[in-house]
């Protein structure tokens, strides 16, 4: 047994199974507190949310809690496992919240015969919650589930494998791009992979200026072009028309790569291909697309990321999710438009530009790095994450109509400069 | 406002709303600390439970994490107020869930449009939970919901609303009917009310040997009797030939009563009709069912219950629940089957009987009673109940052969005698 399973195990089962507990908050000592938080006492918040439902949020914990939710089909790169097996990962995406942005989480997995049926649950137990993170759910029936809850529930609800996804890649690409003297607008952009993971970052990188002309998605049986009869609705969306087929007709002078796909699909010939000063995101997890080395001995003027945390400029979901919830949370959003993803973009992109002192560094553990080809994306561990993310999240749902509190209860608005300086 | 309301409301919303959180209980300072709780060390105790589904017990929270769900339709007293309105009381619960045996509880509230839907969600996300305590769900719809569930889950389902009133209701009884001279097998009942709790009530005390002939169940139109055609599956239970029609008609030589009504339905008329040393057991709270001073005045010879905590003898559902769920979780039992409720009424029925010494007395706050018309079902602060009831209930279901577990995980196996003399 290698030494990271036989720790993750360990860590999983000891000294008490799990990652999480569900912890008391009031005091519970006398018979007059329980007489509070029970009977006769919790009468009065009954009657008062009764009367208005927004009371909740003021009498429960409610308007501080996300439902992580999956049926299990898509566990991280491991596939289709069923709902009980993704439970170490749900609760592990509960550790995330907590740790980085205090949200609660009650990770919910859910043995469902259909999409329908899926649907229907979470529906039905969402007046639970201040916000629904679907996870690890495959493609296509993702796009539908999504789409239903977010039309149904009066809360955020976000597939963070698509979304989250697609925001911390677009901040990396935006300064990767800007490095190599390049803009969305007229990057060529090759996508290797077509799950949902690929669509939304395309989407999202579209909705920010990319041209889906420039797009060259690539699935099982290659480029997705306008003569293929063989695309489902959320593929159709990136075809246009192209003479290029195959991987290497895609790569032949493009300026990025992104890779959400599996281990060393990009071969050091298809790197040769790219124009000058190539930016290859190589996503695939534990083992990329192409290894790091083999690519910048290939190209020595590459700029690289992985979803790997032992080499530079590591694409990871945590800056995103929790930043993004605390925002929405933060000004009661009904729901993550694209502004706000938008605006989670931007403060994540920003982020990777400002200096930041060496005694933060130290008192935080970070390495104290310099924006460049070797840092592109902010570090989780980054103690401006939280004020400047979920800041940029609630001020973009204030200013597009979608926020119910007009200011945030537990982060104040600031400046991208009054955090940098305070 | 009353001072209660006031305090009540405060409790609940500062200096945070509700009264839970989420709390990690594993490292999550290092970047090692979060690749063993997420990516990459995550997916080796997903690989171990796809593996072997029982695992979910070793490497995640299941094993201790009870779902609390109610669809709001008889909320306290107060009636159908919705789900929503339902969320105090069921974090509420989490609360003493916690507090009493240390189970984590997610309370889930559930927006159900019919009987069938609520059973279908509860069902697809009861892998997610080691038990599920349904609450203030509705009489009769509550009684399929929770034979509909015990089917088709794998895991301990329990209405406490039912069963956890009748364990506790029954301890109380065993006892005053053992110091009024009295025996259930003769004992004359009257129960007034024939809703979730009565009924469960009655059911309990006649699997423990009280005679159904001795019963009389009185719902909204007088006696329930054989001549009666608008009874339910569920009322029909408790017919039998008899020629009392009204409440007078059944307390006349009556031995206990049991109130499972509303305020002030007991009048000192009719007390006086029952025999000597009358068991009155007046559960309707927060107004019982007669005042217990009247009762007292009127009848000096009473042996008096009540569901309130400013009068001796109440009888509260967190005698139950939270012991009897540690003990199924313990010994992972599939159920909570009729022998586990027994036991947990012998073991409540016992303690009470059972002397304390003074220094424990001083240590937890308790009051030191003896044995008594004043003193019939234990207190909720007293140290041995979980002990003595979860014990009690995981040796029932060791012995019922419905425990997956040899022995329970947190507590030893104990004897009354060992706890009483250790």
């Amino acid at each position: 047994m290698s030494d990271l399973k036989t720790a993750a195990l360990e860590y999983h089962a000891s000294p008490r199974p799990g990652k999480l507990s569900v912890e008391l908050t009031k005091p519970t000592a006398t018979a007059r507190d329980l007489a509070l938080a029970y009977s006769p006492g919790v009468a009065e918040p009954v009657r008062e949310i009764a009367r208005d439902a927004d009371l909740a949020y003021k009498y429960t914990g409610k308007g501080n809690l996300v439902a992580v939710i999956s049926d299990g089909t898509a566990i991280l790169g491991l596939g289709n496992l069923g709902p009980l097996a993704s439970k170490p990962v749900m609760e592990g995406k509960g550790v995330l919240f907590k740790r980085f942005a205090g949200v609660d989480v009650f990770d919910i997995e859910v043995d469902a015969e259909s999409p329908q049926a899926f649907i229907d649950t979470v529906k039905r137990i969402s007046i639970t919650f201040g916000g629904i993170n679907l996870e690890d759910i495959k493609a296509p029936e993702c796009f539908e589930i999504e789409r239903a809850l977010i039309e149904q529930c009066d809360i955020p609800v976000f597939h963070d494998d698509q979304h989250g996804t697609a925001i911390v890649t677009a901040a990396g690409m935006l300064n990767a791009l800007e490095i190599a003297g390049k803009t969305l607008e007229e990057a060529r952009i090759v996508c290797l992979g077509a799950g949902a993971a690929a669509t939304a970052c395309m989407k999202l990188l579209i909705s920010m200026g990319a041209k889906v002309e420039n797009i060259f998605m690539i699935d099982r049986k290659g480029v997705i072009h306008s003569g293929r009869d063989d695309l489902n609705q959320y593929k159709a969306v990136f075809a246009h028309e192209t003479s290029r087929r195959t991987l290497a007709d895609a790569m032949d002078g493009a300026d990025a790569f992104v890779g959400l796909s599996g281990p060393n699909l990009l071969s050091a010939e298809n790197l040769m291909r790219m124009a000058e000063n190539p930016v290859v995101f190589a996503c695939s997890n534990p083992d990329p697309e192409i290894d790091p080395k083999l690519a910048h001995e290939t190209r020595p003027d590459v700029i690289m990321a992985t979803g790997r945390s032992d080499y530079p400029n590591q694409v990871n979901n945590v800056l995103g999710f929790p930043f993004i919830f605390r925002g929405a949370l933060d000004v009661r959003a009904t729901r993550i438009n694209e502004e706000m993803k938008i605006a989670a973009v931007y403060a994540l992109r920003d982020l990777a530009k400002m200096p930041v002192s060496n005694a933060v560094c130290d008192a935080y553990g970070i390495d104290c790095l310099e924006f460049g080809r070797e840092y592109i994306i902010p570090k989780p561990m980054d103690p401006r994450l939280i004020t400047l993310v979920s800041d940029a999240v609630a001020k973009a749902a204030i200013e597009t109509g979608v926020a119910t509190l007009p200011y945030p209860k537990h982060y104040p608005l600031t400046s991208v400069d009054d955090v940098f300086n305070g």
